[in-house]
């Protein structure tokens, strides 16, 4: 399977005039080889030459874990492995780089290749990475439902007297329990704090009246599952049942509004409108969605500008919110993967309020 | 506290000739203004001019959860935030750049400033981190000791019939019982795997006669521990037990060799003179240590060539080994920390071979 995405990625930059690809920290590397690097300083790269064998430079030590149909070239402790990297490359032309390589690393090759020009790999891998395959959506199918158990485990569970920690704790017990290889994030807000969206779980102990925004997801087979939930600790606070609908709906026109052909800007503008419409328009103030696959985080971009037409075999989030400083916040959010015909959302979970003790 | 480190960098850079600094994602960014930024994609910068006010630059709705000195600039989602950054560095001059930022965010800087000189920020923050404050100290200690309860606690559970997934699940809530605030890595390599340094836990079942590799950190305050000792099943394996005398005796060589003036290089060779000398030489294929604080990894690197002097304040990991492939691996790992005339060891629990079920 990797063989023939390395084949793909050969022929996207022909398409671009790229003459060299390389990649190391980040999901390209996984996506074109199997393997993923440890974020560490010892470099892992994955140069593709247009035309010559791909060759994985890897250090010497983790070598032995590294499983793959590239051939591997291990460089040892004393080794500079930035020449070796380079004399891979071309002198001249265009070499594009992963957009989660170190600074360091793309210093150091520019350093010895004074002649090449660099230019950023995203747009280029984007274009293999963003339409998923039927592993792909079975992977990402199966980290949804995971998280919606999740959901509902957690419904079960008293807030009220407990931490952010103490929920964002057992929020990560579930994840795993639930079936994921490993956790993300666990994304407990309660009461004010749940006006700042990256919120990050606090001592804040937990009480009567609150609302909780609970935003959580972990990987299956290195896909991963991304899903918000709203609950409340009794009595909700003032005004938050009316905002909720709106969300409610904002969400759900969102999601209806998802079929090929229509762009990422107009899904961000189905939600958007209708919390504008509602008066919440300032209290909105991030996009809509982004894309989800190998990375928490990456195209399409459900935004305003996003002029790109969407296709059969994206997956991505729509999650709007709507935030008052000082006072609450809220978001619901789901994956949803794009059919032949419209949208599965990958989240069945209750998009309801929940209230709990 | 962080302003006087924005201060000393300003004095490292005007030594380096550097006209401005960008940190991004990574460690130098929480060491200048106690704040960590997510590793997304929408960037997170701080700038700091040579002359002029140090400005932090911000996706807005993660502007929230920012709390620091230093001036907050939030972009929005419709923003280009590279125009922003670009705008606040200098035109011509050397801008130094943090190691771990994105590819993706460099290149976007470059573009917008063809006359910049770009080079590595690591060489000059190294200069300021490498030196641990009695409060960094204190942290690193704390996180050793927690992890030295960790080490004694294994030594109870039965390793026999599990997996090396399973270890490595009850190391990572061992890890978070004893006080540490996240887990880093819970490395668990048994029988043939031992010999892969950093190998990943996998299905395979610990059975009689393994040795097992047990490698784990976490972080306590933000600095690390990382330590590694060594547990067996019943009988150790052929040859084991002969080799492990001769780890001990390098590892402890390495230890007491640390003291203010010696090099790096020299503290590598007091450990790998005595492992070649017994033979094993080809079986210790990396380095003897690195530093450790903010980042699992930083300098001083304790590897063969650095001629740097060690010097009070350094703290860095002491960890050869010996690997025979197919076969089984052995490592033991302490942090240290250089004091004025010698060496504390932050990691005082056995390191002798314990014998477990």
């Amino acid at each position: 399977m990797t063989g023939n995405r390395i084949v793909a990625a050969r022929s996207a930059m022909r398409e671009r005039g790229v003459d060299a690809l390389v990649v190391s920290v980040g999901s390209d590397l996984p996506y074109l080889t199997g393997y993923r690097a440890m974020p560490l300083e010892r470099i892992t790269a994955l140069v593709v030459p247009e035309s010559g064998d791909a060759l994985l430079f890897v250090p010497e030590l983790e070598a032995p874990r590294v499983s793959t149909s590239v051939e591997v070239v291990p460089w040892s402790e004393t080794d500079d492995p930035f020449d070796r990297i380079a004399d891979a490359l071309p002198a001249a032309g265009t070499i594009a780089v992963g957009d989660q390589m170190w600074a360091s690393f793309l210093i150091a090759i520019q350093d010895r290749l004074p002649g090449a020009r660099f230019v950023d790999a995203e747009p280029l891998m984007a274009t293999l990475r963003i339409i998923k395959d039927a592993n792909e959506i079975a992977a990402l199918r199966d980290a949804g439902h995971a998280a919606d158990t999740v959901a509902d485990q957690l419904q079960g569970i008293r807030f009220s007297g407990r931490t952010e920690q103490d929920i964002s704790r057992i929020v990560t017990d579930l994840l795993l329990a639930s079936g994921h290889d490993s956790v993300s994030f666990a994304i407990v807000a309660s009461g004010p704090n749940g006006a700042s969206p990256h919120h990050e779980a606090t001592g804040r102990i937990i009480e009567q009246g609150d609302a909780i925004v609970v935003d959580f997801g972990g990987r299956i087979r290195g896909y991963g599952s991304d899903t918000t939930r709203m609950y409340v600790v009794g009595e909700p606070p003032d005004g938050f049942v009316a905002a909720y609908r709106v969300l409610e709906a904002a969400q759900d026109a969102a999601v209806q509004s998802v079929r090929p052909g229509v762009t990422a800007a107009s899904i961000d503008a189905a939600a958007r409108t209708i919390i504008e419409n509602a008066g919440y328009g300032a209290a909105f103030m991030h996009r809509t969605g982004h894309g989800i696959g190998l990375d928490a985080h990456e195209q399409p971009y459900i935004v305003a500008g996003n002029e790109m037409a969407i296709e059969t075999g994206m997956a991505f989030s729509i999650e709007p919110g709507i935030y008052l400083p000082g006072r609450w916040g809220m978001r619901i959010e789901d994956i949803v993967a794009v059919t032949t015909d419209g949208v599965e959302r990958l989240n069945r979970s209750s998009r309801s309020l929940r209230v709990v003790e």
